[in-house]
Protein backbone atom coordinates (compact mmCIF):
# COMPACT_ATOMS: atom_id res chain seq x y z
CA UNK A 1 0.00 0.00 0.00
CA UNK A 2 1.69 3.61 -1.04
CA UNK A 3 0.77 6.82 0.13
CA UNK A 4 -0.46 9.10 -3.33
CA UNK A 5 1.75 11.36 -4.13
CA UNK A 6 1.17 14.90 -2.65
CA UNK A 7 -1.20 17.25 -5.12
CA UNK A 8 1.31 20.15 -6.41
CA UNK A 9 0.56 23.78 -5.92
CA UNK A 10 1.50 26.93 -8.07
CA UNK A 11 2.97 29.65 -7.26
CA UNK A 12 4.07 32.79 -8.56
CA UNK A 13 5.54 36.28 -7.03
CA UNK A 14 4.21 39.20 -7.73
CA UNK A 15 5.27 42.67 -6.91
CA UNK A 16 3.18 45.35 -5.08
CA UNK A 17 3.17 48.51 -7.15
CA UNK A 18 2.17 52.41 -7.49
CA UNK A 19 -0.60 51.71 -9.94
CA UNK A 20 -2.23 48.54 -7.10
CA UNK A 21 -2.09 51.39 -3.87
CA UNK A 22 -4.63 53.57 -2.97
CA UNK A 23 -4.69 56.37 -0.93
CA UNK A 24 -4.23 54.85 2.22
CA UNK A 25 -0.77 54.11 0.83
CA UNK A 26 -1.89 50.27 0.49
CA UNK A 27 -2.98 47.68 -1.83
CA UNK A 28 -6.24 48.75 -2.88
CA UNK A 29 -8.18 45.08 -2.42
CA UNK A 30 -9.62 44.63 -6.01
CA UNK A 31 -6.21 44.59 -7.18
CA UNK A 32 -5.29 41.54 -5.03
CA UNK A 33 -8.77 39.82 -6.91
CA UNK A 34 -6.74 41.17 -10.36
CA UNK A 35 -3.46 39.53 -9.02
CA UNK A 36 -5.32 36.30 -8.40
CA UNK A 37 -6.68 36.49 -11.98
CA UNK A 38 -2.77 36.90 -12.99
CA UNK A 39 -1.92 33.79 -10.61
CA UNK A 40 -5.04 31.50 -12.54
CA UNK A 41 -3.77 33.08 -15.98
CA UNK A 42 -0.25 32.04 -15.14
CA UNK A 43 -1.32 28.19 -14.00
CA UNK A 44 -3.26 27.87 -16.98
CA UNK A 45 -0.75 28.55 -19.31
CA UNK A 46 2.63 27.56 -17.51
CA UNK A 47 0.95 25.16 -15.12
CA UNK A 48 -1.44 22.99 -17.10
CA UNK A 49 0.27 23.69 -20.27
CA UNK A 50 -2.57 25.30 -21.70
CA UNK A 51 -2.25 29.06 -22.97
CA UNK A 52 -4.81 30.82 -21.65
CA UNK A 53 -4.81 33.46 -24.69
CA UNK A 54 -5.22 30.66 -26.88
CA UNK A 55 -8.13 29.21 -24.50
CA UNK A 56 -9.97 32.37 -25.04
CA UNK A 57 -9.19 33.30 -28.17
CA UNK A 58 -8.90 30.70 -30.60
CA UNK A 59 -10.77 27.93 -28.33
CA UNK A 60 -13.48 29.90 -27.06
CA UNK A 61 -13.66 28.93 -23.68
CA UNK A 62 -14.19 31.14 -20.68
CA UNK A 63 -12.79 30.26 -17.12
CA UNK A 64 -15.71 32.60 -14.78
CA UNK A 65 -15.90 32.89 -11.26
CA UNK A 66 -19.11 32.12 -10.10
CA UNK A 67 -18.00 32.54 -6.27
CA UNK A 68 -15.71 33.96 -4.64
CA UNK A 69 -14.60 33.99 -0.83
CA UNK A 70 -12.02 36.56 0.36
CA UNK A 71 -10.21 37.10 3.95
CA UNK A 72 -8.14 39.89 4.39
CA UNK A 73 -5.63 39.86 7.28
CA UNK A 74 -2.64 41.94 7.08
CA UNK A 75 -1.88 45.17 4.41
CA UNK A 76 0.49 44.88 1.58
CA UNK A 77 2.64 47.96 1.06
CA UNK A 78 3.94 49.34 -2.48
CA UNK A 79 7.22 47.45 -2.88
CA UNK A 80 6.49 44.71 -1.68
CA UNK A 81 7.17 41.48 -3.51
CA UNK A 82 4.28 38.77 -2.63
CA UNK A 83 4.10 35.27 -2.77
CA UNK A 84 0.71 34.39 -4.91
CA UNK A 85 -0.17 30.15 -4.35
CA UNK A 86 -3.08 28.09 -5.49
CA UNK A 87 -4.28 24.86 -5.22
CA UNK A 88 -6.90 22.90 -6.90
CA UNK A 89 -9.72 21.89 -4.15
CA UNK A 90 -12.63 20.17 -6.28
CA UNK A 91 -13.24 19.62 -9.27
CA UNK A 92 -16.68 18.92 -11.18
CA UNK A 93 -17.70 18.09 -14.46
CA UNK A 94 -17.78 22.10 -15.65
CA UNK A 95 -16.35 23.45 -12.36
CA UNK A 96 -13.25 23.93 -10.39
CA UNK A 97 -12.72 25.03 -6.59
CA UNK A 98 -9.20 26.95 -5.70
CA UNK A 99 -7.43 27.47 -2.62
CA UNK A 100 -5.70 30.70 -3.26
CA UNK A 101 -3.16 32.39 -0.91
CA UNK A 102 -0.95 35.31 -0.40
CA UNK A 103 2.05 36.03 1.59
CA UNK A 104 4.79 37.28 2.52
CA UNK A 105 7.03 35.37 4.64
CA UNK A 106 5.00 34.31 7.32
CA UNK A 107 2.69 36.75 6.96
CA UNK A 108 -0.42 35.56 5.63
CA UNK A 109 -2.33 38.97 3.91
CA UNK A 110 -5.11 37.06 1.76
CA UNK A 111 -6.91 33.61 1.53
CA UNK A 112 -9.41 33.28 -1.37
CA UNK A 113 -11.71 30.53 -2.37
CA UNK A 114 -13.08 31.04 -5.76
CA UNK A 115 -15.24 28.77 -7.54
CA UNK A 116 -14.60 28.88 -11.56
CA UNK A 117 -17.00 27.31 -14.27
CA UNK A 118 -15.55 26.44 -17.87
CA UNK A 119 -18.24 28.32 -20.22
CA UNK A 120 -18.41 28.69 -23.96
CA UNK A 121 -17.86 32.63 -24.62
CA UNK A 122 -20.27 32.49 -27.52
CA UNK A 123 -23.45 31.47 -25.39
CA UNK A 124 -21.57 32.10 -21.78
CA UNK A 125 -23.42 29.00 -20.58
CA UNK A 126 -21.47 26.20 -18.44
CA UNK A 127 -19.34 23.34 -20.97
CA UNK A 128 -17.80 20.48 -19.17
CA UNK A 129 -13.89 20.99 -19.32
CA UNK A 130 -11.79 20.37 -21.84
CA UNK A 131 -10.45 16.79 -21.97
CA UNK A 132 -6.96 18.27 -22.38
CA UNK A 133 -7.75 20.31 -19.09
CA UNK A 134 -8.93 17.64 -16.89
CA UNK A 135 -5.98 15.73 -17.70
CA UNK A 136 -3.73 17.87 -16.55
CA UNK A 137 -5.62 19.14 -13.73
CA UNK A 138 -4.57 15.43 -12.36
CA UNK A 139 -1.17 16.06 -10.65
CA UNK A 140 -2.63 19.14 -9.13
CA UNK A 141 -5.91 16.98 -7.28
CA UNK A 142 -4.34 13.10 -7.38
CA UNK A 143 -7.51 12.19 -4.84
CA UNK A 144 -10.23 13.29 -6.38
CA UNK B 1 -47.05 48.03 20.52
CA UNK B 2 -45.62 49.78 17.39
CA UNK B 3 -44.10 48.36 14.60
CA UNK B 4 -40.22 49.24 14.13
CA UNK B 5 -39.57 51.10 10.60
CA UNK B 6 -38.25 49.33 8.28
CA UNK B 7 -34.10 50.10 7.64
CA UNK B 8 -33.02 52.35 4.90
CA UNK B 9 -31.31 50.75 1.86
CA UNK B 10 -29.40 52.65 -0.36
CA UNK B 11 -29.10 52.78 -3.95
CA UNK B 12 -27.35 53.78 -7.12
CA UNK B 13 -27.19 52.91 -10.84
CA UNK B 14 -23.56 52.59 -12.41
CA UNK B 15 -23.16 52.16 -15.98
CA UNK B 16 -20.92 49.39 -17.04
CA UNK B 17 -18.35 50.93 -19.14
CA UNK B 18 -16.24 49.82 -22.13
CA UNK B 19 -13.27 50.22 -19.48
CA UNK B 20 -15.05 47.32 -17.22
CA UNK B 21 -15.36 44.85 -19.56
CA UNK B 22 -12.95 42.10 -20.66
CA UNK B 23 -12.05 40.41 -24.15
CA UNK B 24 -15.28 38.21 -23.22
CA UNK B 25 -16.95 41.36 -24.08
CA UNK B 26 -18.88 41.05 -20.52
CA UNK B 27 -17.44 43.01 -17.00
CA UNK B 28 -14.04 41.80 -15.19
CA UNK B 29 -15.43 40.67 -12.26
CA UNK B 30 -13.10 42.92 -10.21
CA UNK B 31 -15.04 45.68 -11.70
CA UNK B 32 -17.64 44.96 -9.87
CA UNK B 33 -16.10 45.19 -6.54
CA UNK B 34 -14.75 48.80 -7.88
CA UNK B 35 -18.11 49.51 -8.51
CA UNK B 36 -19.61 47.89 -4.73
CA UNK B 37 -16.40 50.36 -3.48
CA UNK B 38 -18.04 53.53 -5.46
CA UNK B 39 -21.33 51.96 -3.72
CA UNK B 40 -19.76 52.35 -0.04
CA UNK B 41 -18.18 55.82 -0.96
CA UNK B 42 -21.40 57.20 -2.12
CA UNK B 43 -23.32 56.13 0.53
CA UNK B 44 -21.32 57.08 3.38
CA UNK B 45 -21.12 60.36 1.90
CA UNK B 46 -24.80 61.18 0.65
CA UNK B 47 -26.96 58.04 2.95
CA UNK B 48 -24.78 58.78 6.09
CA UNK B 49 -23.92 62.37 5.59
CA UNK B 50 -20.20 61.76 6.17
CA UNK B 51 -17.78 63.39 3.29
CA UNK B 52 -15.83 59.93 2.13
CA UNK B 53 -13.19 62.26 0.84
CA UNK B 54 -12.71 63.88 4.39
CA UNK B 55 -13.03 60.95 6.57
CA UNK B 56 -10.45 59.39 4.76
CA UNK B 57 -8.03 62.17 4.13
CA UNK B 58 -8.45 65.26 7.35
CA UNK B 59 -9.88 62.29 9.59
CA UNK B 60 -7.68 59.75 8.58
CA UNK B 61 -9.93 56.99 9.23
CA UNK B 62 -10.47 54.14 6.62
CA UNK B 63 -13.00 51.40 6.40
CA UNK B 64 -10.96 48.51 4.54
CA UNK B 65 -12.95 45.18 3.66
CA UNK B 66 -11.48 42.26 5.86
CA UNK B 67 -14.00 39.91 5.14
CA UNK B 68 -16.18 39.56 0.82
CA UNK B 69 -18.17 36.99 -0.25
CA UNK B 70 -19.92 37.32 -3.76
CA UNK B 71 -22.14 34.90 -5.68
CA UNK B 72 -22.12 36.23 -9.47
CA UNK B 73 -25.46 34.88 -11.08
CA UNK B 74 -25.29 36.56 -14.02
CA UNK B 75 -23.02 38.34 -16.56
CA UNK B 76 -23.25 42.36 -17.29
CA UNK B 77 -22.53 43.58 -20.35
CA UNK B 78 -21.03 47.09 -21.94
CA UNK B 79 -23.48 49.63 -22.18
CA UNK B 80 -25.88 47.92 -19.07
CA UNK B 81 -27.00 50.12 -16.62
CA UNK B 82 -27.12 47.97 -13.57
CA UNK B 83 -28.98 48.71 -10.07
CA UNK B 84 -26.19 48.62 -6.91
CA UNK B 85 -27.90 48.53 -3.49
CA UNK B 86 -26.84 48.32 0.27
CA UNK B 87 -28.12 46.88 3.38
CA UNK B 88 -26.50 47.27 6.87
CA UNK B 89 -26.81 43.39 8.27
CA UNK B 90 -24.75 43.95 11.50
CA UNK B 91 -22.95 47.29 13.10
CA UNK B 92 -20.35 46.07 15.69
CA UNK B 93 -17.95 48.12 17.73
CA UNK B 94 -15.77 48.96 15.12
CA UNK B 95 -16.82 46.78 12.15
CA UNK B 96 -20.12 47.19 9.55
CA UNK B 97 -21.42 43.96 7.71
CA UNK B 98 -22.91 44.93 4.82
CA UNK B 99 -24.99 43.06 2.05
CA UNK B 100 -24.93 44.73 -1.61
CA UNK B 101 -26.62 43.54 -4.02
CA UNK B 102 -26.32 44.42 -8.31
CA UNK B 103 -29.60 43.81 -10.24
CA UNK B 104 -31.15 44.53 -13.53
CA UNK B 105 -34.26 44.18 -13.87
CA UNK B 106 -35.47 41.20 -11.75
CA UNK B 107 -32.26 39.60 -12.83
CA UNK B 108 -29.88 39.49 -10.12
CA UNK B 109 -26.44 39.74 -11.15
CA UNK B 110 -23.88 39.57 -7.77
CA UNK B 111 -24.75 39.37 -4.46
CA UNK B 112 -22.25 40.20 -1.89
CA UNK B 113 -21.74 40.52 1.69
CA UNK B 114 -18.89 42.79 2.97
CA UNK B 115 -17.18 43.11 6.40
CA UNK B 116 -15.24 46.21 7.19
CA UNK B 117 -13.78 47.49 9.64
CA UNK B 118 -13.04 51.46 10.76
CA UNK B 119 -9.07 51.65 11.00
CA UNK B 120 -6.69 54.38 11.62
CA UNK B 121 -4.64 55.16 8.62
CA UNK B 122 -1.95 55.99 10.75
CA UNK B 123 -1.60 52.65 12.50
CA UNK B 124 -3.98 50.08 9.75
CA UNK B 125 -5.53 49.01 13.52
CA UNK B 126 -8.88 49.05 14.25
CA UNK B 127 -10.40 52.08 15.71
CA UNK B 128 -14.04 52.05 17.40
CA UNK B 129 -16.70 53.59 14.29
CA UNK B 130 -16.72 57.32 15.09
CA UNK B 131 -19.77 58.62 16.68
CA UNK B 132 -21.34 61.03 13.83
CA UNK B 133 -21.47 57.95 12.09
CA UNK B 134 -22.61 55.16 14.63
CA UNK B 135 -25.45 57.82 14.55
CA UNK B 136 -26.03 58.21 10.70
CA UNK B 137 -26.02 54.17 10.90
CA UNK B 138 -29.38 54.25 12.90
CA UNK B 139 -31.89 54.58 10.34
CA UNK B 140 -30.07 51.82 8.31
CA UNK B 141 -29.83 49.28 11.16
CA UNK B 142 -33.13 50.31 13.51
CA UNK B 143 -33.42 47.13 15.28
CA UNK B 144 -29.82 46.26 16.29
CA UNK C 1 -23.97 86.50 -45.88
CA UNK C 2 -24.81 84.57 -42.13
CA UNK C 3 -22.59 83.53 -39.55
CA UNK C 4 -21.81 79.87 -38.91
CA UNK C 5 -23.85 78.45 -35.60
CA UNK C 6 -20.92 77.60 -33.11
CA UNK C 7 -20.09 74.05 -33.32
CA UNK C 8 -21.29 72.15 -30.16
CA UNK C 9 -19.43 70.76 -26.77
CA UNK C 10 -20.21 68.10 -25.40
CA UNK C 11 -19.32 68.00 -21.04
CA UNK C 12 -20.10 65.32 -18.45
CA UNK C 13 -19.12 65.52 -14.84
CA UNK C 14 -17.25 62.88 -13.42
CA UNK C 15 -16.45 62.49 -9.28
CA UNK C 16 -12.91 61.31 -8.60
CA UNK C 17 -13.41 58.31 -6.54
CA UNK C 18 -11.18 56.42 -4.12
CA UNK C 19 -10.32 53.96 -7.10
CA UNK C 20 -8.85 56.41 -8.79
CA UNK C 21 -6.96 58.00 -6.60
CA UNK C 22 -2.69 56.55 -5.60
CA UNK C 23 -0.25 56.99 -2.62
CA UNK C 24 -0.22 60.44 -3.33
CA UNK C 25 -3.65 60.65 -2.44
CA UNK C 26 -4.57 62.29 -6.21
CA UNK C 27 -5.88 60.84 -9.25
CA UNK C 28 -3.49 58.59 -10.47
CA UNK C 29 -2.98 59.87 -14.06
CA UNK C 30 -4.15 57.25 -16.11
CA UNK C 31 -7.33 57.25 -14.71
CA UNK C 32 -7.57 60.36 -16.16
CA UNK C 33 -7.28 58.89 -19.43
CA UNK C 34 -10.05 56.14 -18.75
CA UNK C 35 -12.44 59.17 -17.35
CA UNK C 36 -11.70 60.57 -21.38
CA UNK C 37 -12.77 57.45 -22.37
CA UNK C 38 -15.75 57.08 -20.30
CA UNK C 39 -16.20 61.03 -21.83
CA UNK C 40 -16.00 59.76 -25.49
CA UNK C 41 -18.41 56.43 -24.86
CA UNK C 42 -20.94 58.65 -23.30
CA UNK C 43 -20.53 61.26 -26.40
CA UNK C 44 -20.80 58.87 -28.91
CA UNK C 45 -23.89 57.45 -27.19
CA UNK C 46 -25.63 60.64 -26.38
CA UNK C 47 -23.92 63.01 -28.50
CA UNK C 48 -24.06 61.42 -31.62
CA UNK C 49 -27.11 59.32 -31.09
CA UNK C 50 -25.43 55.93 -31.63
CA UNK C 51 -25.12 53.13 -29.06
CA UNK C 52 -22.01 52.84 -28.35
CA UNK C 53 -21.72 49.16 -26.62
CA UNK C 54 -24.22 48.33 -30.10
CA UNK C 55 -21.00 50.23 -32.46
CA UNK C 56 -18.57 47.73 -30.99
CA UNK C 57 -20.61 44.75 -30.25
CA UNK C 58 -23.42 44.04 -33.09
CA UNK C 59 -21.41 46.56 -35.41
CA UNK C 60 -17.77 45.85 -34.56
CA UNK C 61 -16.61 48.82 -35.19
CA UNK C 62 -14.17 50.10 -32.61
CA UNK C 63 -12.42 53.56 -32.05
CA UNK C 64 -8.92 53.74 -30.74
CA UNK C 65 -6.38 55.90 -30.01
CA UNK C 66 -3.79 56.05 -32.09
CA UNK C 67 -2.11 59.87 -30.78
CA UNK C 68 -2.72 61.38 -27.68
CA UNK C 69 -1.07 64.28 -26.05
CA UNK C 70 -1.99 65.52 -22.62
CA UNK C 71 -0.66 68.14 -20.21
CA UNK C 72 -1.27 67.80 -16.85
CA UNK C 73 -1.61 71.16 -15.45
CA UNK C 74 -2.89 71.10 -11.72
CA UNK C 75 -3.95 68.27 -9.61
CA UNK C 76 -7.47 66.33 -8.78
CA UNK C 77 -8.27 65.07 -5.16
CA UNK C 78 -10.67 62.58 -4.19
CA UNK C 79 -14.26 62.79 -3.61
CA UNK C 80 -14.25 66.26 -6.28
CA UNK C 81 -16.83 66.76 -9.32
CA UNK C 82 -14.44 67.30 -12.26
CA UNK C 83 -16.09 68.70 -15.66
CA UNK C 84 -14.66 66.85 -18.63
CA UNK C 85 -15.41 68.23 -22.02
CA UNK C 86 -14.69 67.81 -25.29
CA UNK C 87 -14.95 69.27 -28.83
CA UNK C 88 -14.51 67.77 -32.60
CA UNK C 89 -11.08 69.58 -34.02
CA UNK C 90 -11.09 67.78 -37.20
CA UNK C 91 -12.84 65.07 -39.03
CA UNK C 92 -11.09 62.89 -41.81
CA UNK C 93 -12.01 59.97 -43.92
CA UNK C 94 -11.07 57.45 -41.26
CA UNK C 95 -9.95 59.57 -38.31
CA UNK C 96 -11.47 62.04 -35.76
CA UNK C 97 -8.93 64.51 -33.87
CA UNK C 98 -10.69 65.97 -30.78
CA UNK C 99 -9.87 68.52 -27.63
CA UNK C 100 -10.61 67.02 -24.79
CA UNK C 101 -10.57 69.17 -21.40
CA UNK C 102 -10.93 68.38 -17.64
CA UNK C 103 -11.40 71.37 -15.56
CA UNK C 104 -12.65 72.12 -11.71
CA UNK C 105 -14.27 76.10 -11.73
CA UNK C 106 -11.20 77.66 -13.19
CA UNK C 107 -8.79 76.00 -12.69
CA UNK C 108 -7.78 73.64 -15.98
CA UNK C 109 -6.66 69.93 -14.65
CA UNK C 110 -5.63 68.50 -17.93
CA UNK C 111 -6.06 69.15 -21.45
CA UNK C 112 -5.78 66.66 -24.01
CA UNK C 113 -5.95 65.89 -27.72
CA UNK C 114 -6.56 62.72 -29.38
CA UNK C 115 -6.76 60.57 -32.68
CA UNK C 116 -8.96 58.16 -32.81
CA UNK C 117 -9.59 55.81 -36.08
CA UNK C 118 -12.11 54.03 -36.98
CA UNK C 119 -11.79 50.23 -37.13
CA UNK C 120 -12.90 46.63 -38.45
CA UNK C 121 -12.61 44.63 -35.10
CA UNK C 122 -12.36 41.85 -37.05
CA UNK C 123 -9.08 42.79 -39.03
CA UNK C 124 -8.08 45.75 -36.73
CA UNK C 125 -7.90 47.82 -39.59
CA UNK C 126 -8.97 51.38 -40.31
CA UNK C 127 -12.57 51.67 -41.74
CA UNK C 128 -14.30 55.22 -42.86
CA UNK C 129 -16.03 56.58 -41.15
CA UNK C 130 -19.69 55.15 -40.60
CA UNK C 131 -22.56 57.52 -42.15
CA UNK C 132 -24.59 57.67 -39.86
CA UNK C 133 -21.57 59.09 -37.57
CA UNK C 134 -20.19 61.53 -40.15
CA UNK C 135 -24.09 62.96 -40.17
CA UNK C 136 -24.04 63.38 -36.42
CA UNK C 137 -20.48 64.48 -36.46
CA UNK C 138 -22.11 67.63 -38.36
CA UNK C 139 -23.21 70.33 -35.59
CA UNK C 140 -19.79 69.28 -33.73
CA UNK C 141 -17.81 70.40 -36.88
CA UNK C 142 -19.84 73.02 -38.91
CA UNK C 143 -16.98 74.43 -40.82
CA UNK C 144 -14.92 71.09 -41.84
CA UNK D 1 39.99 63.04 -27.92
CA UNK D 2 37.31 60.24 -26.51
CA UNK D 3 34.33 59.23 -27.58
CA UNK D 4 31.68 59.35 -24.92
CA UNK D 5 30.05 56.00 -23.68
CA UNK D 6 26.71 55.30 -24.94
CA UNK D 7 23.63 56.50 -22.21
CA UNK D 8 22.49 53.28 -20.79
CA UNK D 9 18.99 52.25 -21.69
CA UNK D 10 16.34 50.43 -19.31
CA UNK D 11 14.02 47.31 -20.37
CA UNK D 12 11.79 45.29 -18.96
CA UNK D 13 9.40 42.76 -20.47
CA UNK D 14 5.62 42.75 -19.17
CA UNK D 15 2.63 40.46 -20.62
CA UNK D 16 -0.19 41.37 -21.46
CA UNK D 17 -2.69 40.04 -19.37
CA UNK D 18 -6.42 39.41 -19.34
CA UNK D 19 -6.99 41.70 -17.35
CA UNK D 20 -5.22 44.80 -19.43
CA UNK D 21 -7.93 43.41 -22.30
CA UNK D 22 -10.79 44.95 -23.65
CA UNK D 23 -13.37 43.86 -25.33
CA UNK D 24 -11.94 44.43 -28.63
CA UNK D 25 -9.45 41.93 -27.38
CA UNK D 26 -6.73 43.62 -27.28
CA UNK D 27 -5.10 45.93 -24.76
CA UNK D 28 -7.05 48.97 -23.12
CA UNK D 29 -4.85 51.69 -24.29
CA UNK D 30 -4.10 53.27 -20.54
CA UNK D 31 -3.07 49.59 -19.63
CA UNK D 32 -0.02 50.73 -21.50
CA UNK D 33 0.43 53.84 -19.59
CA UNK D 34 0.16 51.85 -16.43
CA UNK D 35 2.75 49.59 -18.09
CA UNK D 36 5.10 52.12 -18.35
CA UNK D 37 4.82 53.21 -14.70
CA UNK D 38 5.56 50.17 -13.85
CA UNK D 39 8.73 50.37 -15.88
CA UNK D 40 9.36 54.30 -14.25
CA UNK D 41 9.30 52.14 -10.74
CA UNK D 42 11.37 49.49 -12.02
CA UNK D 43 13.86 51.40 -13.57
CA UNK D 44 13.94 54.27 -10.86
CA UNK D 45 14.32 50.83 -8.28
CA UNK D 46 16.48 48.94 -10.20
CA UNK D 47 18.00 51.02 -12.55
CA UNK D 48 18.81 54.33 -10.69
CA UNK D 49 19.38 52.26 -7.22
CA UNK D 50 16.42 54.37 -5.25
CA UNK D 51 13.67 52.18 -4.00
CA UNK D 52 10.35 54.15 -5.41
CA UNK D 53 7.69 52.70 -2.73
CA UNK D 54 11.01 54.61 -0.27
CA UNK D 55 11.25 57.41 -2.48
CA UNK D 56 7.20 57.95 -2.10
CA UNK D 57 6.59 56.42 1.06
CA UNK D 58 9.56 57.88 4.18
CA UNK D 59 10.95 60.73 1.58
CA UNK D 60 7.62 61.51 0.39
CA UNK D 61 8.99 62.98 -3.29
CA UNK D 62 6.58 62.11 -5.90
CA UNK D 63 7.58 62.20 -9.98
CA UNK D 64 3.94 63.00 -11.38
CA UNK D 65 3.98 62.82 -15.13
CA UNK D 66 3.15 66.63 -16.35
CA UNK D 67 3.34 66.06 -20.31
CA UNK D 68 2.87 63.42 -22.07
CA UNK D 69 2.69 62.36 -25.73
CA UNK D 70 1.65 58.77 -27.23
CA UNK D 71 1.94 57.21 -30.22
CA UNK D 72 0.26 53.71 -30.87
CA UNK D 73 1.33 52.11 -33.98
CA UNK D 74 0.37 48.13 -33.45
CA UNK D 75 -2.06 46.56 -31.17
CA UNK D 76 -0.96 44.18 -28.54
CA UNK D 77 -2.69 41.37 -27.86
CA UNK D 78 -3.86 38.87 -24.50
CA UNK D 79 -0.80 36.68 -24.11
CA UNK D 80 1.92 38.36 -25.70
CA UNK D 81 5.10 39.43 -23.92
CA UNK D 82 6.21 42.62 -25.11
CA UNK D 83 9.68 44.48 -24.22
CA UNK D 84 9.27 48.29 -22.74
CA UNK D 85 12.28 50.23 -22.88
CA UNK D 86 13.27 53.88 -21.25
CA UNK D 87 15.70 56.67 -22.20
CA UNK D 88 16.29 60.07 -20.75
CA UNK D 89 16.60 62.70 -23.27
CA UNK D 90 16.88 65.56 -20.94
CA UNK D 91 17.05 66.54 -16.81
CA UNK D 92 16.83 69.67 -15.34
CA UNK D 93 16.22 70.81 -12.25
CA UNK D 94 13.02 69.50 -11.27
CA UNK D 95 12.33 67.75 -14.41
CA UNK D 96 13.37 64.75 -16.31
CA UNK D 97 12.18 64.01 -20.02
CA UNK D 98 11.75 60.45 -21.45
CA UNK D 99 11.15 58.27 -24.43
CA UNK D 100 9.58 55.23 -23.69
CA UNK D 101 9.03 52.25 -26.61
CA UNK D 102 7.21 48.95 -26.49
CA UNK D 103 7.81 46.67 -29.05
CA UNK D 104 7.81 42.98 -29.72
CA UNK D 105 9.95 41.76 -32.20
CA UNK D 106 10.82 44.46 -34.79
CA UNK D 107 7.39 46.10 -34.46
CA UNK D 108 6.90 48.92 -32.69
CA UNK D 109 3.72 49.15 -30.82
CA UNK D 110 3.81 52.29 -28.90
CA UNK D 111 6.67 55.28 -28.50
CA UNK D 112 5.84 57.76 -25.59
CA UNK D 113 7.69 61.04 -24.65
CA UNK D 114 7.06 61.62 -21.15
CA UNK D 115 8.10 64.81 -18.79
CA UNK D 116 8.39 63.88 -15.25
CA UNK D 117 8.99 66.71 -12.34
CA UNK D 118 10.08 65.68 -9.05
CA UNK D 119 7.45 67.28 -6.32
CA UNK D 120 6.75 66.99 -2.75
CA UNK D 121 3.90 64.79 -1.68
CA UNK D 122 3.04 67.57 0.81
CA UNK D 123 2.70 70.40 -1.24
CA UNK D 124 2.51 68.90 -4.49
CA UNK D 125 4.76 71.65 -5.83
CA UNK D 126 7.86 70.80 -7.77
CA UNK D 127 11.48 70.10 -5.51
CA UNK D 128 15.04 69.83 -7.09
CA UNK D 129 16.05 66.31 -8.45
CA UNK D 130 17.31 65.15 -4.73
CA UNK D 131 21.72 64.52 -5.11
CA UNK D 132 21.30 60.66 -5.16
CA UNK D 133 18.86 60.32 -8.39
CA UNK D 134 20.77 63.58 -9.54
CA UNK D 135 24.16 61.35 -9.50
CA UNK D 136 22.45 57.71 -10.52
CA UNK D 137 20.98 59.73 -13.79
CA UNK D 138 24.30 60.36 -14.95
CA UNK D 139 25.04 57.15 -17.09
CA UNK D 140 21.73 57.41 -18.65
CA UNK D 141 22.48 60.92 -19.81
CA UNK D 142 26.31 61.76 -19.95
CA UNK D 143 26.21 64.11 -22.54
CA UNK D 144 24.01 66.71 -20.44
Amino acid sequence: MTTPPPSLRFEREYQIRFAHCDPAGIIFFPQYLILFNALVEDWVTDGLGIPYAELLGQRRIGMPIVSLQCDFSAISRMGERVIFELAVERVGNSSLALALDARLGDELRVRSRQVLVTTSLDTHRAIPIPDDMRAALAPYHPNR
